[in-house]
C-alpha cells in the first residue's frame, strides 16, 4: 500500500510540498486540504489586484483544484479545514465547511502548511463593516468591491509595513485618499530611520498622508459602518474604509494542541529539514520559524520566498531525498510609486541587540554615470561588524536597480564577506546603467575605514 | 627634497594613480603628463555624446587642468607626450606638443598609464577621409561634426563589439542607416551563439543591419573619400561613413624600449601591487594585463572600472600604503536600444579552453511575478564546472535587471561559490520587481542536476 501524506494548506509552502514529494515519489498517495476556496494563489499579488494592476483575480492563480488533481495526481480539497490532529492514532479529523461535515483521514507523514492570519488588536469596533484585512483571495476579492463601490473614499491604513505601503500605493493611485497609521516612530521600522523618513516623503509627494508615533486605540462607528478612527494622543481621524495590516501572526493551534514544540513567536519549530518535534510531522511556510543565516537564530520572517522553497524541501525530504533549507536572510523588497526600498540581512539595532559592535555606513550616489541623463540618487547602507568588516546587512533606497545590489549583497552575505572583499569585486559598469564606482563599490569603500 | 612622481597619462588610470598619492602622502611632487588635449574624462561616454544623449563634449570631463592642479595639487600637463624613458638615470623625455620641443623630467617614481590606441587593420584605404575611431575626446568631437553634417548617412561600423554596438545604436538613433560588419560569426564573440543570434535580432529589430562571417578586405574611395566597403566574399558595400571598432591594443611601445617586461597581447606585466619589472615603474589601465579570478592567469580586458581601480592601487602603494588589485572577472554590461547585455567571468569557450569540464546552462524566466505587468524575459545562461559545480561564469539579456543579476552572479563566483550555494541564496521577491524564484534560482536549480 502506498505511503499516505496528508498536506495541511495549500498556497505556497502546502503545494510545493505536496508537489515535490509527488514529482519525486510518484508512489506517495497525497492528499491536499485548503480552508479557503483557492488554492496556489499569489498571495503578495494581493494589493496588486485591489488597486486593479492585476486585472482579474484569476490571474494571481497559478493552478486550479483540478489541474492539481489531474496534472499532479494530488488529492485537493478547498472549503476542508483541519481541525484535530491525533499524533497517536496518525489521524486528522477535517471538517467541510459547505456541508458541515467531519471525516477522519490516516496518514503516515503528515505536512503542516497553515500560513498565518492577520493580528487585530483588541479595540472597540474592530469587527465593524469597513474594517477589513489583507491576507486571501477572499480578502481581496470584499475589499476591491468595497472600494470600486464608492470612489474617493477616505481610506485609513493601519500599520505601515510592507503590505500597508503597498495598498496605500495602489489605493491612492485610484483616486482614494489615504493616510497611513503606524504607532512606531516611523514606517518601515525595520529601516534606518533617515531612510524611513525618504519613504515617507515619497509617500506625501504622492499624496498619501502618515501618521506615526500613535497607535489607534478605537475604531468609531456610526449604525454599524466605520466612520473613523481614535488615535492614542486623543485625535479622532474620519475614515471610510479601515485596512487593518499591522502584522500576521503563524496558524499555530492546531499543532499546539497537539503537543508539538514551537519556537519564537509561537511558529512551529522545524529542523533544517523542515520536521517538526514529531518526526512523522513537517512543517512549513508561514507557520513556522526559520534560521537565520547571519545568527544562526530562529526567526520570524514570513515572505512567498521563504514558504515556496521551505514546502520544496519537506516534499522533497519526504520523498526520500536528503535535503536542507538554508535559512533566511529577511531579503525583501517593495516600491511606493517608482520609489524602490529593499533590505537584507541585519538593521544596525538588530545586529547590535544580536552582539555585534555593528555600525552602519550611508551613503547617495547616482545609479549611472553623472553625464548620462536619468540617473538617480541610489541611497545605500551597509551594517558590519566593526571588529572583523564582516557584512551584516544592507538597506537601499531609490530606483528599481536596489533589488539588484540588494540580492549582490545577500550573496555576499552568504559568502561571509567582509566590506574589503565586498569593494574587491569586479561589478559592471556602461554610463546608462552604472557609474564606474558602483554605489556598493562606493559604500564598501567608506565602509572599510570605519572597521577596526 | 620631495618625491618626484611621474604619470604618464591623465585618464581613468594615470589621474587616478596621480590623485591617490597625492591624496595619501601631500609631500609627494606629482606631475601628469597627457598626450591628448584632454584629461579625466569619461571615454566610456563617448558613445552617448556621438548620438547626442550627452549633449556637449564637457559633461564627460569630471576636472579640467585647472583643477586638477589648483585643487589636487598635481602639476598637469596637457599635449605633451612622453618619447623616451631612461631607466639608468631615471628621467623620461617629454615633447611638447604644441610647441615642438623637448624637455628632460627626472623621476623617482614612474607611472605608466599610456592606455590603448584602437586596432586598425592593414587593408587599402584605411587612411581616407571618411573613416574614423572612437577612443578619445578628440575622435569623438570629430565624428559628432561628421555625422551632423549630412543626415542619413550609409554609416558602416567594422566590429561587432561592445563599442560598435553602442556606436550602432546612437547612429540608428540619430536617424543614420547603419550596418555592422563583424568579421567572426556573431557579434559580442564572447556570447554564447544563441545570445549572440537574440542581440542581432535586437539590432535588426531597429533598423540596424548586420553582417557576419566576412572581413572587410579593402576600403573604397573616389576622390580620396570612402564610398564602401569590400568584404572577403567578393561583396561591395556602399558606406558614406565607416567607425573602426575592431578593439583596441595597448599602448606599451615606450616600455618595450625601455626593456620592462610585456605580459599577454603586449600589454605590460605587473604584479597586484601594479609593479613592472622594474621595481621603480608601475603601470596601470588599459596598456596593462590584469589576473583572472577565476583562472589566475593574466587576461587582457581593458575595462574603465579596471583602470580606475588599478590606478588607484598604484598611487596608494606609491604613497607606502601596501595594497593589491584583486584581479578581474570581465564583468561587463551594455544596451542597444532597451535590450541589456551583461556578462561576467569564463564563457564556455574560454572555460573549456582552460582546461575545466566545464558546460552551460540556459533558461528564460520573466523579470516579475507572471501576473504583474509588463514582465521581461531575462535570459541567464550559468558556465560552471560539471565536476564540483563551481560555478565559472554567467551571461544575462534583457531588461536592465540584468545587470544587478550579473553583479550578484560576480559575487558568488569571487566567493568561489558551486550553483548548488548559489540556489540557495534568499534572494528578494516582490510581484512588481521579480518571480517569487528569481531567474538566478531557477538557472542554478537547473544547474545543479547537470553537476557530477
Amino acid at each position: 500500500m502506498s505511503e499516505k501524506i496528508i498536506v495541511i494548506g495549500g498556497t505556497a509552502a502546502g503545494l510545493s510540498a505536496a508537489s515535490a514529494a509527488k514529482r519525486l515519489d510518484p508512489s506517495l498517495d497525497v492528499t491536499v486540504f485548503e480552508k479557503s476556496g483557492y488554492i496556489s494563489y499569489g498571495a503578495c499579488g494581493l494589493p496588486y489586484y485591489i488597486g486593479g494592476v492585476v486585472g482579474a483575480v484569476n490571474d494571481l492563480i497559478s493552478l486550479n483544484v483540478e489541474q492539481v488533481t489531474k496534472e499532479r495526481n494530488i488529492k485537493t480539497f478547498i472549503c476542508h479545514e483541519v481541525i484535530y490532529i491525533d499524533r497517536v492514532k496518525h489521524s486528522v479529523i477535517v471538517r467541510n465547511l459547505k456541508r458541515g461535515d467531519e471525516s477522519k483521514y490516516l496518514y503516515d507523514k503528515l505536512v503542516i502548511a497553515t500560513g498565518a492570519v492577520p493580528i487585530l488588536p483588541q479595540i472597540p469596533g474592530i469587527q465593524s463593516h469597513g474594517v477589513y484585512t489583507l491576507r486571501n483571495i477572499e480578502d481581496g476579492i470584499k475589499l476591491r468591491e468595497a472600494l470600486i463601490r464608492v470612489p474617493n473614499q477616505n481610506v485609513a491604513i493601519v500599520g505601515g509595513g510592507f503590505i500597508g505601503l503597498e495598498v496605500a500605493e495602489e489605493l491612492a493611485q485610484s483616486g482614494h485618499h489615504v493616510h497611513i497609521y503606524e504607532a512606531l516612530p516611523g514606517i518601515l521600522s525595520f529601516l534606518d530611520a533617515e531612510y524611513s523618513q525618504l519613504v515617507q516623503d515619497e509617500l506625501n509627494k504622492h499624496g498619501v498622508k502618515v501618521s506615526t508615533g500613535h497607535a489607534i486605540t478605537a475604531i468609531r462607528t456610526e449604525s454599524g459602518r466605520v466612520i473613523g478612527i481614535d488615535l492614542d494622543d486623543g485625535r479622532e481621524c474620519p475614515a471610510d474604509l479601515i485596512v487593518m495590516c499591522i502584522g500576521v501572526r503563524p496558524q499555530s493551534d492546531l499543532v499546539r494542541e497537539a503537543g508539538i514544540k514551537l519556537s519564537v513567536r509561537d511558529t512551529i519549530a522545524t529542523d533544517n529539514q523542515m520536521r517538526t518535534s514529531d518526526p512523522m510531522i513537517y512543517a512549513c511556510g508561514d507557520c513556522t520559524h526559520a534560521y537565520h543565516i547571519v545568527t544562526g537564530k530562529p526567526v520570524y520572517i514570513p515572505l512567498g520566498t521563504t514558504a515556496n522553497k521551505q514546502g520544496r524541501v519537506a516534499g522533497r525530504n519526504i520523498a526520500g531525498y536528503k535535503e536542507h533549507f538554508p535559512g533566511v536572510l529577511g531579503s525583501i523588497v517593495t516600491k511606493v510609486f517608482d520609489f524602490y526600498i529593499a533590505a537584507v540581512g541585519l538593521s544596525l539595532r538588530q545586529a547590535l541587540d544580536a552582539g555585534y559592535k555593528a555600525t552602519i555606513c550611508k551613503i547617495v550616489k547616482g545609479d549611472r554615470a553623472s553625464y548620462y541623463p536619468g540617473s538617480r540618487d541610489t541611497h545605500l547602507a551597509l551594517i558590519f561588524d566593526t571588529e572583523n568588516g564582516k557584512l551584516l546587512g544592507a538597506q537601499a533606497l531609490g530606483a528599481s536597480t536596489v533589488a539588484g545590489r540588494i540580492n549582490m549583497l545577500a550573496a555576499c552575505i552568504t559568502a561571509g564577506m567582509t566590506v574589503a572583499q565586498v569593494n574587491s569585486i569586479d561589478l559592471v559598469y556602461a554610463p546608462p546603467v552604472a557609474p564606474v564606482y558602483d554605489p556598493i563599490l562606493i559604500a564598501a569603500s567608506q565602509a572599510i575605514k570605519l572597521v577596526r
